[in-house]
């Protein structure tokens, strides 16, 4: 089954096209699951494993997906990266899709190993990929689309500095609208059963005008929108990154999700004590917040 | 020490300025290292541990420093990944330095994981980048370079479709000459006490003519060249990549040295059984090849 359809399948059931970014800073773990500041390698993995597969536990019935970026788990080393596996195998055993951020890149024979890393070894669904240096590097991760898996490539990324090459003038456009005209060519040959591709596009939330320009430029193509929440994206203004029907994106939140605990509006109420129940919450506030801008989706689990 | 300044010293002391690609491929390795076909997890990773290794044993004499790719070990999961770590931990033992071959790009708090990572669990000197984040996603890589670490960012890669997107039209140039511009802002700060950035940039060595162009457009960026030998790249063509002086740029040979003994030049005479003597014959030869366009550098190690 292609991955576009069943991503939208997900959204359908779960009622809401959140999606839950699992980046598991350690210094910013709830207490009770850090208890050493300085840990060994394999303590901080076993934390990151636990609190990932927590997170999973109260999200599952919540959303259709999370994403978890393999940074935070190569930061301790091999057992890091164990933790990883474990935390991608969690979410599939919970019936997650999982998309794993993993924003590699590289020449054809090396991307072949970097797709068997992320398809195969962990068995995630989608990853992130760098476009820049074109088609013979993505296109190891294409031939699996017939697998069910799926990719986004970044088009036009959250962060502040997305502006030093991406909005650098090209013809009529920007360098990433030009990258948007690659990525709507490259996902025509993947476009499933309800008419989306497995080749999907990432395109900050933080940057809502582009957004609703590139959901015109790629008119097939599934947007990943970060940036909402902890980086400054707000509901209303992604409504015109969906297609009119309110498919074709998903809208990740990762700190304002996992580390919500910390967040003003929850501390006082939860405390570090039941940052699981903070987790639920603000899950549920993104659900609602999302459902005012997307009829078709409901606010309830 | 400034990584420049570190990397120019250690092409001095060795004579040459090649560099070897550990690009495991482990359905390419020597029989004698893989009796399995269907490995395990763990057996493959060994079976790389143990390569990379010997790799290292015979070319550290040789040649200054070795680039070992990550996806190669990461496409046998966390048992790969400790099998990267024991060759950067070997190559750093036997006096090499190190560049990581990740090609990573991620915002901001991400790319500070990242810059752990290779720094800090693996040690190893300096690390391969892609600029298409901008500034923000290689700060933390930057704000190592008075650790002595660097970086090579992707300016114009080796493969074929490099063109996809790094040559399309912008300005009077290419999309690769508008980052080049950008590199060699990003680079200025970190110049080392011989004249040459902590920040370098990768530009492929099957495009000599742009190389001769950007060397001209980075004058302060030390170049690491892929593709030499088994991509193509021949040493007369990337003169013009190396400064007046024969400074400023390292090329790296992957495939062409680490499995030589498949090569026809070095099949018949060692075969497989040898193939460590084919490494060191390639490696050799490549220095010979260098040395030619490199009056400074000499053919014996």
């Amino acid at each position: 089954m292609n991955f576009a359809d069943r991503l939208l399948a997900a959204i359908d059931e779960k009622g809401t096209p959140a999606l839950v970014g699992i980046d598991p800073r350690y210094e910013s773990l709830p207490r009770a699951l850090r208890p050493d500041d300085s840990p060994s390698r394999l303590e901080a993995a076993r934390a990151l494993a636990e609190f990932g597969s927590r997170i999973i536990d109260v999200v599952a019935p919540l959303v259709p997906a999370v994403k978890p970026n393999l940074a935070f788990y190569e930061a301790f080393g091999f057992e890091g990266c164990r933790a990883f596996e474990e935390t991608v195998a969690h979410a599939k055993r919970k019936g997650l899709i999982v998309i794993a951020d993993a924003k590699r890149g590289d020449i054809g024979p090396t991307a072949e190993a970097y797709a068997r890393a992320v398809f195969d070894v962990v068995d995630a669904d989608a990853v992130t990929l760098n476009p820049y240096l074109g088609l013979d590097s993505l296109a190891p991760f294409f031939a699996r689309v017939p697998d069910g898996k799926g990719c986004f490539l970044l088009v036009k990324t959250s962060n502040p500095s997305s502006k030093d090459l991406q909005d650098l003038p090209l013809g009529a456009g920007k360098v990433y609208d030009a990258v948007a005209a690659l990525v709507r060519s490259w996902a025509e040959p993947h476009v499933g059963a309800r008419g989306w591709s497995a080749v999907g596009a990432v395109v900050g939330a933080t940057f809502p005008e582009q957004a609703a320009a590139l959901r015109a430029a790629m008119p097939r193509t599934p947007f990943l929108l970060p940036g909402y929440g902890a980086q400054g994206g707000k509901a209303d203004a992604l409504r015109r990154a969906f297609a009119a029907d309110g498919r074709g994106a998903i809208v990740n939140s990762s700190r304002g999700i996992i580390f919500a605990f910390a967040e003003e509006a929850y501390r006082e109420r939860y405390g570090e004590d039941r940052w699981e129940e903070a987790v639920r919450q603000a899950t549920l506030a993104m659900r609602a917040d999302l459902a005012r801008i997307l009829p078709h989706t409901g606010p309830e689990a």
